[in-house]
């Protein structure tokens, strides 16, 4: 079988990930725009939101909403892994939790880490790290996959 | 003290947030070109980017990405109670569950409910219902806020 024109066959199911497994999940950088443009839509607080106000905010400057972080790290795991899986949804995530923020430009690595899974759901430990390994977020994502058919 | 331009003195501060006060945050609606928008920077799961694939999906048809759910809370807890509230940023969320998929011009209503405070974090339950009164999704947020000024 040469050939795999649908993908089906070289999908994953959820037998196909086992605990320990490791993904790198390439880079994610978000510009100054991307970050005003995901806070006005999302989340308005001035130091996501104004490049000009947010010098005097916790932060001292703009810095991304956490739910761009997950947002972000989601879009990596798409598309290094979902886009080729059978996922059902997305069921439920634990734990996050925001270490460093986010800056314009800055080079977030996303990663994941197979866990113990679920009934029926592949459990993944969800990170971004600097370039220089400091962690940066984390969060427990559970999405559900089907089993591999008969 | 008849005027407050500023909002400084209306703002709240960590100890104006008790535990059991409760927020209607108002209704949360997307449009199916707004969950494909959201889906295509964020979440690319063909039920969420593709109205006609995801007819047959898990879901039946277009859902919003979870991500988009959790957005849209913030959104309306950002306008409701942060936007005049001394925030220092965000730095938790746990426990998040997606109960309910999100369809193309389907109402939620989101809410609030104060739980204990963390260490000068205001933690809340986080709330989406149907309108019929379905808990359509939940979880956990704390988000540091200032303590009022000596």
């Amino acid at each position: 079988m040469a050939r795999d024109p649908s993908g089906l066959l070289s999908a994953r199911y959820y037998e196909d990930f086992r605990p320990g497994d490791e993904y790198d999940l390439g880079e994610c950088v978000v510009s100054e725009a991307e970050i005003v443009e995901f806070a006005a839509d999302w989340d308005p607080q001035y130091f996501h939101l104004d490049p000009v106000t947010a010098v005097d905010g916790p932060f001292g400057g703009i810095v991304a909403s956490g739910w761009q972080i997950c947002a972000a790290w989601m879009r990596a795991w798409d598309d290094a892994v979902l886009a080729r899986a059978a996922t059902l949804g997305l069921s439920e995530a634990e734990d996050i939790r925001w270490f460093v923020p986010w800056r314009p430009d800055q080079r977030l690595l996303a990663r994941a880490v197979v866990l113990e899974p679920a009934p029926a759901a592949v459990r993944v430990r969800a990170e971004m790290h600097t370039p220089e390994g400091t962690l940066a977020s984390s969060m427990v994502v559970s999405t559900p996959v089907a089993p591999r058919p008969a």
